[in-house]
């Protein structure tokens, strides 16, 4: 069994109500479990009520920052329809609410329509050029699950060389040979360091909300994942995300409203 | 009063839970209320059980098209905190959910922090220079409750040539006068043509999901908005939105998970 698939399993408490998990330490920053770590959790279980087999867009709202241990996840469908359904999840911790969800369930295989696109991913020096976050001293434990190779050019500012620029770029796979799915893809869409960092320092950039839109299930292989923030306002932020399989599909847009926190200890309530 | 506030007021069923209103037809789309003005019903409820006054970060699933009528809108505090609290709620029409929307409410004028902005307003025409949407036949219900200001540039795939670039940009404000405010900046997200049909023709491109965030209180006059879709695969499709206010502001970001549909009567479920 994958690291990601044991960091995330749950147990039948009430078939399609509650389930039990426990979150692991493996997927923190600075010792807190990262947000999109947590929403696969959640989704974990709202796959279990869902009459669909695909997320198509998922939101988190964070309500406390989550601890490594056991967790409840409360899931209800809100709505279930012919082509999609509404499913709603609260993860909590001695009884008290840490993350709200709510998702919409589809079949990817079951749409059909037109195709036009016209983002095209980031273009990136090849991963075998570039280091392996496996092998760099001192990083976060969610950059030793993860592999993350990222583009150099965008990550100046966070190794202290600020370069004006609010984009992080890179390659991202698990480091223990997983293959990607939609479940893994809100954990990645919230695993490279803040895009924001490249401009300033801070100690903690906590999500307030985390929307995620699956556009596909990805090919196995690497992933090619960029963030950006345009706005930063009185300590506010939105970080935009795009991640792209390894056979050149978009797989997931994401958008997160964060805050920019000079201290870890801070909550973000 | 003016109509806007008229169409999205509320009477008290239940102080801080359940509240009562009416879906008019000034704000619809062949028919169909958009789904920007329901998701200010549910606003207005959300503000009477809110621990905090402005809107941080809105999501709304839309469950059922919904009709002109009444609607009943339960409301609940998911978690209050200090600085910001989640509250979320529900819009039923005849005991059957219409929309679920889960929205984050803090206090712009309690934040202090840096600010960083790479972002720049769209580059339009002056408004004077413009047709005003209450001056051209034919348009919807919600072209004529909003005074509209369409870049021609912007709209020539609408308007039946096709020019390949999915972004619709403008100017807004409301016919009657009302001055714009965050409340109202989820209705404006979602009021312009959708970008989509400056590539392809669709009768109807039901919102499946909104997600809204609020970055400041919109200054008095013009809104300038400007939205863009990148990624239509298999008739779904997001559409990115940014919202500026006459000091030059951004005010709001939207972005939002639609389908293209060849037909009005198909249902989005």
């Amino acid at each position: 069994m994958h690291q990601f698939d044991e960091a995330t399993a749950i147990e039948v408490v009430e078939a399609g109500a509650r389930y039990a998990g426990a979150v692991t330490e493996d997927w923190s920053i600075s010792g807190i479990p990262n947000g999109g770590y947590l929403t696969a959790i959640a989704m974990r279980a709202m796959a279990q009520a869902a009459p669909h087999p695909d997320p198509f867009s998922v939101t988190t709202h964070y309500l406390r920052p989550a601890r490594p241990g056991p967790v409840m996840i409360d899931v209800a469908v809100v709505r279930a329809g012919r082509r999609h359904a509404t499913v709603e999840a609260t993860i909590s911790q001695d009884g008290e609410g840490v993350a709200r969800v709510l998702g919409l369930y589809g079949d990817f295989s079951a749409f059909a329509g037109p195709t036009l696109v016209t983002g095209t991913p980031p273009q990136l020096p090849d991963p075998d050029s570039l280091p392996s976050s496996l092998t760099i001293p001192g990083l976060p434990a969610i950059a030793r699950a993860f592999d993350l190779r990222l583009d150099p050019d965008s990550t100046q500012g966070i190794l202290g060389r600020p370069d004006g620029r609010p984009e992080v770029a890179g390659w991202v796979r698990f480091a223990d040979g997983r293959e990607p799915d939609t479940l893994s893809l809100v954990t990645v869409a919230d695993a490279l360091p803040p895009a924001i960092l490249n401009l300033l320092t801070a100690r903690w950039v906590p999500t307030l909300e985390l929307t995620v839109h699956f556009r596909g299930r990805p090919a196995p292989g690497w992933l090619r994942a960029r963030f950006a923030t345009r706005f930063l306002v009185e300590g506010i932020l939105e970080e935009d995300g795009d991640v792209w399989d390894s056979s050149g599909r978009l797989v997931a847009l994401s958008r997160q409203l964060a805050l920019v926190q000079e201290s870890h200890g801070e909550t973000p309530s």
